[in-house]
Parts: structure tokens; sequence; C-alpha cells
């Protein structure tokens, strides 16, 4: 959710935000409410001829995992911006037209929005230019071995693995197939 | 995840903590790192007869939604003992036996352990006693009943909606249905 109109910023890190709102209770009295904001984050679903492409990635308090391509979006930064700065960084491809694929809030006391895109007709265009923190191998899987990950446990965003169980559970895997892979 | 040896506590509010730490990159440079320490919580799934009981509840900040009973452990507090004292008050009912069904870490960035119990043979003891910030209401519903709503948008808890998911994928309900109900 978004922080209240209202609340107090009581502490500001290097990643999170805390805020403190006194909140009406059903039998009128007031308590502290507290949550949190932290950057948004944006992650991309490149797609490459009919395959997709994968992080491998590595980082230091993390064991090793698959996961989209993304990361942080800088302060008055566009999403869309901050999506073709962490692929272009982070894999050394660009993409020819992109697309909003889902808007996810995945944590309720936390102002924090994730944005999902897909970028479509990628090519490298320079080698990858990580931070200090990563190491990124690129990865070409098929839409199958993608929708595997997307539901492994080991899979980064639960909110976007629940939306890939459902489909499948429901028999729509091939639309979101084509949806992905565009006109 | 766990907090670090030697993180250093930098704020305290009313849920949140936060932990800073030195971390060492893999090009040797150190980066500022930050997470978050909340209480943990326990979530119940009762059992009365073939019947599920489960809690339609309105909070301050949220919508009315469906969920399980549970709460916040307190300080020194035992997840077992935080389990019976949030599913008493809440529903007025007490259980027979309990058994724990599964431990989750729901966010990576922040020191959150999430038990989840399941409580047989309830029968109820007292009225409810809320909190002036709840509203909670006891419903009883079936095992089919009781899957719809774990696999719901609206339920909290992505990572036993996941579980539940994949256990409805690969034909294991049935099984999962006789760990709840008991031998």
């Amino acid at each position: 959710m978004k922080i209240p109109d209202g609340a107090k910023l009581v502490f500001k890190g290097v990643i999170f935000e805390v805020y403190q709102w006194q909140q009406k209770m059903f039998d009128g009295s007031l308590a502290t409410f507290e949550m949190l904001k932290r950057p948004d984050t944006v992650q991309v679903i490149p797609i490459v001829g009919d395959k997709i492409l994968i992080a491998e990635e590595q980082q230091p308090t993390k064991e090793q995992f698959h996961g989209l391509f993304g990361g942080r979006v800088e302060e008055s930064e566009h999403p869309l911006d901050a999506a073709k700065r962490e692929f272009l960084e982070e894999s050394g491809y660009e993409a020819q037209t992109w697309e909003t694929l889902k808007v996810y809030t995945p944590y309720h006391k936390m102002d924090w929005t994730m944005y999902m895109f897909v970028a479509r007709n990628c090519h490298q265009v320079q080698k990858p230019q990580l931070d200090p923190g990563e190491r990124i191998f690129v990865k070409e899987v098929s839409f199958d071995e993608f929708i595997d990950l997307v539901i492994s446990k080991q899979f980064w965003g639960k909110e976007f693995s629940l939306d890939v169980l459902h489909m499948k559970l429901d028999g729509q895997l091939a639309e979101f197939q084509s949806r992905l892979f565009g006109p």
C-alpha cells in the first residue's frame, strides 16, 4: 500500500524509510501504525526470436539463483527508463519495443511497487556492465523452461509465480505465450 | 534471512527494526547493506469435524478479507504458545492437539519467520476477545472451500498459496487433506 497522507518519516536508511502515523481504531482509540517505503523495482522479460533471456545471478548474501533482469528505480527515474537501463547494464542488450506486462505491490506493510516489462526484438549492443555486488550470466531458455523457472521455489517474485501457476491450472499458458512473443 | 552477526541496530520502531552492516563485495570493496527485523507471526488451521475454521476479518487499513487465525509472536514467547493464544483470543476456541505444518520466511530482506500450525479437535470455550484494531468473525468451511480461499488472490500468505497451487497441479490435494484432518 501507499504511505498514508500525514504519515511522518521517522527513519531513512540506505534502502528503507520508516513512516509512522496515528491510526483510529474501531473503538475510536488511537494507535501508532508503522510502515516502510523502499525504492520501486523493475523486472524485464526479454524476447530474442523464440527464446527468453534470463539471468543466472550471484549476490553477496544469496545463493546462486535464476531470475529476471532488473533492479531498483532511481529517484525521479521513470520505471520504463529504469528497466531499459538495468537490462542494458546487466545483459548488454537493447530492445526494439517495450510493453508493461504487470504491476505488483508485493508486501502490504511496504510502499513498494514492482513493474514487469516485456522487451521484444532484443539484440546485444555492448558487454554487460555489472556492479561490484553482481555476478550475472545471460542464458537463453525456451518458453517451457521459462515457465518451469518462474514456478520453481527458487524464483524471486511470488506474485508472478502465483499468476503463472493459475494460468497453468486454467489452461491459459498458450495465450500467455502469444502475449509475450507478441503479434 | 537472519540478521548477520555483527550487524548494528540503527532504528527500532513499533514493528520494524532496521539493521546495517558492511558487506564485502565481489571486487573486495565494502558497501553498507541493510535489512529489517519484525516480530515472527503464527497462522492456525483449525479442524472441527470435517470442517476448517477461517477468519472473516476487518482491519483499519485493509479491505475485508478471509484468512487464517493468528498474529504476532510476543517477545520471548514460543511460537506454539502464540498460536494457542491468538487462536483463543480471535475465535474463542481451544484445540486438543497441535502440529507444526510449515515454516516460512516470506521476505529476503527481512528477518521474519511465519509458523503455520494445524489445530485438531477444536471446541469453543469462550467468546472471542478482540483487540480494538480487529473485527473477526469465525466461519466454518469445507476442505474444498478452504483450498479455493487459499489460492484466491485475496489470501494473505503467498508462500502457502504457492504450495497449495503446486499440490493441486501435482494431484496431491487428497494427501494434503488426510494430512490436515489427521490419522
